[in-house]
């Protein structure tokens, strides 16, 4: 199961880092750019062409530092049909590598339109009488449509044996306006963990579930009462870096055993590099080693 | 300026009907379907080319009856980069015949992310220096991560006179679970509606502007109350058919000139035919008729 896969990774590789792909297209070394171009011009094309080249040389290069990736799929669905092939032939890269794939998708539906965006991302779908399965091992889910919204994702994700995060506090200011507002003496967010606390029920051998959250690493108050709440429920922290989450306050995230928590670096690890910098991929390589460092002092 | 657009497309039609193109491909006719798995096997790619194909065929035949089209991304995703290349080839026919186009996506992300979904899909975006356009009209936005969340979405739909509609109290049931929750006299979903009914800074000849909001047919009561506090805002109306909305009721959604709304019709109107019924797409042009005649009666 997912969880399980993770907390291994986190453990053999000791390192509770997550890497953002999360492609800029004008950060992407100009060098690819602009094989790319000459052979399929200034296209969608040579765009995503450029983009999973780029993406297998980070992934190799963080290999050894990261116990998972995370692909925004805004930055490969701005390509059209052909950036998101790049995010599929992605996820299957990191996948043959045995790196669980988190695909940062934040959807969030009701009804057949729910089961629909589960199938396409965690598989068990059924396409013209075979069963389909996808290299993707989480995604992230939005509940603002509420419980029942919820519920054909936690279902597939059970059948599955995936994972999923679903947004619970989120790192942005803004996440105030709705996530903090409190009813009863109980806010949004906390009404939505209480939801979440209950759909773990199979455990790994840590004693974590496939129903995580997703909790912003600038309110690291918050993940201390998060965390006691949800004890199953593994935290997908975005938020250090450009954003300004205090590395220091980590630990709040995490269980007493230094589990239960992946925090996600996009930008400060995959475009660590100066433009023009022949060795990116080392310098890739060293932020990705720096990060992960970064996090174990702080459990 | 899209609402534009929408305004004199029901004028012109007499229509209020938006046809929601969510291709469920077990009740795609056998004949499209069989010819494309002898082309290309068992594949996403036969899915994908037996979708644009009966997508065609649809809005040929709803053409005269619809005011507007919405795909559920859901259901083209489901069938990888090749479902995703038949979502933009059907935006792109229904184009041509001057249809305007709903891409009912749900994306809500942050900062640059919330700006790479925008250009992804309302065109504005940087291709190698150049400047993207594509066949969608408007986007339908989740604002559960706050008002700096929505701000990049309203910044490029008002660059590129594009809509959006943000999703304010949606169909399901379990829509009471957030955004019913009262603060201080006021719901979630009315708070998002204040917000909502201040970014209307330009309006077309009828009084509206490009930020709208989804407003399920399963609540005339909050329709009411929600038309009157958005008084600019276009309303996307899902929920009459299967999922139970009273179209008597449909009048507290528009304005008094029977403007200011279109009410989706998705199965209702694409799969309203038997199986192996080779005049399906008579079938599928009555109900569109009759759907259209329907919302016209209850204004």
């Amino acid at each position: 199961m997912f969880s399980q896969k993770l907390n291994q990774a986190i453990l053999d590789k000791n390192s509770r880092l997550c890497v953002g792909l999360d492609p800029r297209l004008n950060l992407i070394p100009s060098s690819i750019l602009n094989k790319s171009i000459q052979q399929f011009g200034k296209t969608n094309q040579a765009a995503a062409t450029a983009i999973f080249i780029f993406n297998k040389q980070v992934i190799d290069a963080v290999l050894p530092h990261a116990a998972c990736v995370k692909l925004q799929s805004a930055f490969y669905e701005q390509f059209g049909s052909e950036g998101v092939k790049a995010f599929w032939n992605t996820a299957e890269y990191a996948k043959k590598l045995n790196l669980p794939v988190i695909a940062d998708i934040k959807r969030g539906d009701i009804d057949s339109t729910a089961t629909a965006y589960a199938e396409a991302y965690l598989g068990g779908g059924d396409l013209f009488g075979e069963k389909q399965t996808t290299p993707i091992d989480s995604i992230t889910i939005n509940p603002f449509l509420g419980e029942d919204s919820l519920e054909p994702f936690v279902k597939i994700a059970h059948e599955t044996n995936k994972g999923l995060f679903i947004l619970v506090k989120t790192s942005n200011p803004g996440s105030k306006d709705l996530q903090d507002l409190e009813i009863n003496g109980q806010t949004v967010s906390q009404r939505i963990a209480t939801y979440l606390s209950k759909q773990n029920t199979k455990l790994d051998e840590f004693g974590y579930g496939l129903i995580g959250a997703v909790v912003g690493a600038t309110y690291p108050e918050h993940a201390k009462q998060l965390r006691q709440q949800m004890p199953t429920s593994i935290f997908l922290v975005p938020g250090i870096g450009a954003q300004g989450g205090d590395p220091t306050l980590l630990k709040n995230f995490f269980d007493k055993n230094g589990l239960g928590a992946v925090v996600n670096s996009s930008r400060g690890v995959v475009f660590s590099f100066e433009e023009n910098d022949k060795r990116y991929l080392k310098k890739i390589a060293q932020a990705a080693q720096d990060t992960k460092e970064l996090i174990n002092k702080n459990l």
